[in-house]
């Protein structure tokens, strides 16, 4: 068993593509997590995530801000305590419309995205 | 893609052994999740949940209150944006310390725990 605060792992730049966000994996495959990683994500006031789409679906909590996330069938808008749900395959982009730093949990199954 | 404030899922009583705590499916396999569920678990001040063990994993982060997780070896305390991980057939307990409602997400595997 594992118990720690976020900040005891270091932010990190995210993959290419975001503008001004950061990437905590708090449990990763490393600490032996058998199905899905649980990451925190920190998004700068105006800063956002590519717009893209891949295999693994996104189970997203928003803890602190607000924002939209963009899709091809249009944009929908979260706050705090939000819950988003990206499947499989669906194009998608996380917005901080906010005015402060956007903070959430995204978790994704281990096998597709890896750390 | 969804996107809806967790109050939009209906807190139920949790399972037979927790005492005084009420739990939100977020994402679940109906939902179309391939791999893992989210659920916010709420526990009343003095709550918890069974000390128990299975044969999967909990995944959780701390959104309010603190307390503790007894496992074998000992109790571990944590509060508001910590992280726990549960590593399956690890014997575990989550207690409410705190002098308010403790809120947690925990996230779990779809195989082993469906709804």
């Amino acid at each position: 068993m594992k118990v720690f605060p976020y900040t005891n792992v270091k932010a990190e730049d995210a993959d290419s593509g975001a503008v001004g966000v950061k990437v905590r994996w708090l449990i990763t495959k490393e600490m032996g997590a058998p199905n899905f990683a649980m990451r925190l994500f920190e998004v700068e006031k105006g800063g956002c995530s590519p717009f893209h789409a891949h295999s693994w679906e996104h189970e997203v909590f928003i803890l602190e801000g607000e924002g939209s996330v963009m899709s091809e069938s249009g944009q929908k808008k979260f706050k705090q305590w939000g819950v988003v749900f990206v499947l499989p395959n669906e194009k998608h982009q996380f917005r901080n419309e906010g005015k402060g730093v956007l903070k959430f949990l995204c978790m994704v199954p281990i096998e597709k995205k890896t750390k």
